[in-house]
């Protein structure tokens, strides 16, 4: 039986790739510090550690008693846009962590490391993003996201580590945190839409995002590991579709049958049109069945209906307060 | 007068670097550890601060205190082969430590932000490597600086903070530390000249490098910060001139009349030619007035011969022994 360990099981995807890992009969343990997830999230039948991947002893205890074979590596802060304003908690949780992670894999000669990298390593490039291109990530995250991926590199030309790195494209699905409210646009919306308040836009909303649903992710990344030609090679993931912020809005308001207004902020610093190809995926991994944008959300809305409602989160340590969106702010 | 920081100013280029601008009549504060700098090396006429740039507290009180107008950022632990086995220390100390220090130029505005960088960001690119290139850095020390330059980046449009990054080259001279086996292959021969040690040189010898002359280095970086042109700009700087490692030997062992034998080591991987255009430096900086190889270490072994001798420093906190050259291990 295969050990595997999942940071950031409790979180949205990891959730979701635990799930189907334990479906493929791995011995999964979740690592997650419940910083962004939720117990409620982990699914059935796995061990669960609550802990931190900047806890470089627990770590390496964990190793030690479980012996991997393979890592997922999910747990992250995601907040694209706030992380200029978190940038030392930025490159310490998603750098620093994912290094500490890294380190015992090569000690203990983990078979894969899966990392979970994102989009955003490629910066505003021309469109669609491929992943021959040199990324030239413009945020902290991505740049965060990036330098891991470059050292993902450097390890397996040291020491032999292989890994397989997907750059996923904004999912959205259940288990998604509802009440962030820095990131996840359809979390956001359905949120503000539960709340009786209006939807948010930064800008004109005429910028877009191939929006992903989690079943047309999670279980490719749960089963990359079975495929050593997959091995040292990065992946774009997600939807060939694209769709503009302002439409997504429409979309949600007729899923939940919603006559919220929307309210149009300041534009914000971000990359107006991400899309990828997909043809690597695609030649690498055998299909999986594809769910239209409003068939997820219809999925999602039913989820976020019956979901238990949370007080909206903040980040309580801002690091810079200049330029920070008015509505990031701490009341 | 302008108040400047130079962080790192205990060391080799730092007190270098700080000795020229307190000659261009700058309030001089110097912020070092002294975890690879000396006391000694500190200049007359400045204020030194013993702290680290990983404590953020202080940080904050230093920006208070004084206002700076301009930053120097050369702290660093700057062993890139030894980087692969101390992972987590070097994204600690070389990215997140200089990440706590823009949050804090941010925040205080400071007019501009010199970064020393590294060629080590090029990683093994056709040569001569020049600044428009992409960099893929192939290492963590390289990985953590490049990291840091795309971050100012993302500052400058961000924030609007004022840069200035310079590329060095192999530098060598007056102050540099001999007793890190680790780096600086100068300080190395000659501190193995001075015990009666053979030389060690890595793989055949056949590795060129541009080795230079502080003097070609230090006043550049000083003076830059007075050309707002040069700001949001990078700069490869150092000698046009390449040697390969076993010809520095020969040099060496001219200069100081030793006949000490050499001692081939095992290959490790490095990059194996560097060298890089200056086209870009001379287009913007006045001239300096060049030193040969052979004067350089002429001077610098005259130094090298008085300076104290230190018992040979070893890092104590390896993180990975996997493929660590023997002879870097502790004893
Ligand atoms: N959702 C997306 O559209 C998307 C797109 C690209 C990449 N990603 C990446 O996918 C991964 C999962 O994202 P998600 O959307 O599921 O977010 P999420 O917040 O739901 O999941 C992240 C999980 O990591 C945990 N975590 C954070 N810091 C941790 C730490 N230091 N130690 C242990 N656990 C920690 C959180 O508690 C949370 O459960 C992240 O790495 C993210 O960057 C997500
Ligand atoms: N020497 C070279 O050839 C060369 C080439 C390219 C780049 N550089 C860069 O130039 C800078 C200076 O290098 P150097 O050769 O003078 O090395 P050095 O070791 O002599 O100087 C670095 C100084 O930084 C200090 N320091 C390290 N970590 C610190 C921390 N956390 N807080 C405060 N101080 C800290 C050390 O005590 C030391 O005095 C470094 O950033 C290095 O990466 C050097």
């Amino acid at each position: 039986m295969h050990k595997t360990l999942v940071t950031g099981g409790a979180g949205f995807i990891g959730s979701h790739v635990a799930r189907q890992l334990w479906a493929m009969k791995h011995h999964v343990v979740i690592l997650d510090d419940l910083s962004g997830g939720l117990l409620e999230n982990i699914p059935t039948g796995v061990d669960f550690v609550k802990g931190s991947i900047l806890d470089h002893q627990l770590l390496a205890e964990l190793f030690e008693k479980y012996q991997f074979d393979y890592v997922y590596h999910l747990a992250a802060y995601a907040a694209e846009g706030l992380s200029h304003f978190i940038k030392r908690f930025n490159y310490q949780n998603n750098l620093t962590g994912s290094v500490n992670l890294l380190n015992e894999c090569i000690k203990h000669e983990v078979k894969c490391f899966v990392f979970v990298s994102s989009i955003a390593v490629y910066g505003s490039q021309q469109t669609p993003m491929t992943e021959d291109m040199i990324p030239q990530p413009e945020d902290p995250y991505g740049i965060a996201k990036y330098a891991f991926e470059m050292e993902l590199k450097a390890s397996k030309e040291m020491f032999g580590q292989d890994y397989i790195i997907f750059r996923p494209h904004n999912v959205y699905g259940e288990n998604q945190n509802l009440n962030d409210p820095y990131r996840n646009v359809l979390g956001i919306f359905m949120n503000q839409i539960l709340n009786g308040e209006p939807l948010t836009i930064y800008g004109d909303g005429s910028q877009t995002r191939a929006f992903s649903y989690i079943d047309e992710v999670a279980p490719v990344i749960a089963r990359s590991v079975e495929n050593p030609s997959a091995y040292g090679e990065i992946f774009n993931i997600g939807s060939d579709h694209t769709c503009s912020v302002r439409d997504l809005a429409q979309m949600i308001q007729v899923a939940f049958d919603s006559q919220a207004t929307i309210h149009f902020l300041d534009e914000r610093k971000e990359v107006h049109h991400a899309f990828c190809a997909h043809d690597k995926l695609k030649a690498y991994f055998a299909p999986v069945s594809s769910v239209s944008l409003q068939e997820g959300i219809v999925r999602m809305a039913g989820w976020a209906k019956k979901a238990e409602r949370k007080a909206s989160y903040k980040f309580d340590e801002i690091e810079i307060y200049k330029n920070l969106p008015s509505n990031w702010k701490l009341d």
